[in-house]
């Protein structure tokens, strides 16, 4: 129960994310503190959703979660943590947890109410480093999740686009787009495993599914079973989301 | 005595804060670094200044904050460590810890020529690396600030302009854009508790003080009580900065 | 052999790092781990490889430098570790480690083709997760470097242009654009030591040799002896490469 991820949209140029983790080593000196990444859009819950469910089951049994977009903050939105079979997640209760809880056994919700959890003085504006980090770490301390604050039933939900499939066609979207321009769908790997596919959007056939970006000359395009489980488009050394105009949103069929 | 904080303009596009921490560690194995930001934009000490004063004090006592935006690296400009109360803070003496500091009780301030202490060879252009790093590491160790170079009086002060508070009336400025497009002013919060306020601007009325963002509707302008003690200009799901075309130094009246 | 670093194309807006280092603390929870940096341009196999060679001798003894620019991810490429007398290295073998083990004594070098200290289920596009992070902590932890596979002579080359050097002019060229816009050459401060000198660009002078940035007034072009052990040209208080119009390649002559 050492290490703590942080996942936030407070980005890399002010002083939010250190300070969250100065609350973090007050209460617990002994946690290892790693940034899953803190540049989520601002107020973008689905990102953040996404980046939290592609990234958390590749850390040690017993790591904390925390999870921080949060539009809402200091409003009637609750705050909750979650303990699974293998992990605890914390976060504001808009949607942000659910997609990689969705993969988990849910053992016990609470809402974050004990305030002997928190730091003295809660802003309303910052509840990243006020509630979220000293929670955290109380957690990674082995404060159990009971304490927390009173039982809760659930969490709100994000929707998310499943595709349509039937027999030879799939119906998904681009979910995401990464650093490079590759454009992650929401079809799953699974769903192609060891079938011959190619992929269309707007109707015109875009390029065939390999397995890795170089099966295809420089400025190709390719899609390949992504590394987080979904089918993503590339463009060997170049941006697909850039040549190809996707976008989250954008319409893909798979054949 | 483990914890190093970093506050740079150093970016992280190139290697320089891992080569810092490569030093760091060299000399203090079990130090824990955290960065503040390394993104305060080059050479712009006011604004390092001002992260390092919304930070410092959430980290726990003991702790060696380092500081580095140094446009003056190599000339006549002198390096210091201060030791106050709670902790010790290293950086040029050129008024980037002046802000910080004003708030803490000032034991000893030193002079960085013990050259026992620096990297063995001593570059003139990267002093984060070949002084402040080695000494940062030594303190933290436990190595005491008298050891580092002779007593000096007094540090160098960044200008701060204070608001000028009439009965019904503030005067202060925009003093930091963070990355939400939030303005943050001069004006602490302890100067509004318990009163009801406006915010104007260019003689207009922008906004009233209320006590988190989603107080009004998407897209509006609301004054908060900021998380780093100071009144904030924001407009929910939006920026601000941009909206409003503030500035660090635009006029902020409160009535 | 705590510390591990880490120099990649991986970006920080995803989650690719912070998986990495959910796997890497899960082979081995007492690394340390430091970034150099994870913003090389993508699939810039040169810079990465300059990044790790002006960075990595600045760590303990011991440390496993894992560099990962990796457009080749999936193909025939090799993956390598390296063992120097004092660092192992470890990284697709495209190049990156090149540089930095030009300065190196190698002893041994293994193809990375030892499956059991994978990830159990390997990706075809990520191998930073599934390959580089599990050997990289199973390295730390004391692996010996020969467990991983076979034996290889030699590494891929990056190729590297040395400056042509005659009685009173070095031809160089700009090998490296930082972020404050200073543009890092090919020819060693040692060449130049304790010798007057000028800098030429486009057949016009730009500057004289100094020691530190603020030799000249704000705004003035100065070439310094720079950190990185390489002659670089800046702008006291603004970007050289911009003013000047330097890019990587740009030849720059010295007499």
């Amino acid at each position: 129960m050492r290490v703590i991820t942080l996942t936030t949209d407070f980005g890399s140029q002010d002083w939010f994310v250190g300070t969250m983790k100065g609350v973090l080593l007050g209460v617990n000196p002994k946690a290892t503190l790693v940034d899953i990444t803190h540049e989520i859009p601002p107020g973008d819950i689905r990102a953040g959703a996404f980046a939290l469910m592609a990234s958390y089951m590749f850390f040690p049994k017993g790591s904390v979660h925390v999870a921080v977009v949060d539009p809402g903050v200091g409003s009637e939105r609750k705050a909750i943590a979650v303990k699974t079979a293998s992990y605890t997640f914390v976060g504001p209760d808009n949607g942000i947890l659910s997609i990689a809880l969705a993969n988990e056994k849910i053992k016990d919700v609470r809402r974050l109410e004990n305030e002997g959890y928190f730091l003295k003085s809660v802003s309303h504006t910052f509840h990243g480093r006020d509630v979220f980090a000293p929670i955290a770490a109380h957690l990674s301390g082995g404060v159990a999740v009971s304490k927390l604050g009173p039982k809760q039933k659930g969490i709100v939900q994000l929707p998310w686009s499943t595709p349509a499939i039937s027999r030879n066609r799939i119906n998904g979207e681009v979910f995401y787009v990464d650093r490079f321009g590759n454009a992650i769908t929401n079809i799953l790997n699974t769903c192609l495993a060891g079938k011959e596919a190619e992929v269309f959007i707007a109707g015109k056939r875009i390029c065939g599914v390999k397995t890795f970006y170089q099966s295809v000359p420089v400025g190709k395009a390719v899609a390949v079973p992504g590394s987080s489980g979904f089918l993503e488009i590339a463009i060997n050394g170049g941006s697909a989301a850039k040549s190809l105009k996707l976008e989250v949103g954008t319409a893909v069929i798979v054949r």
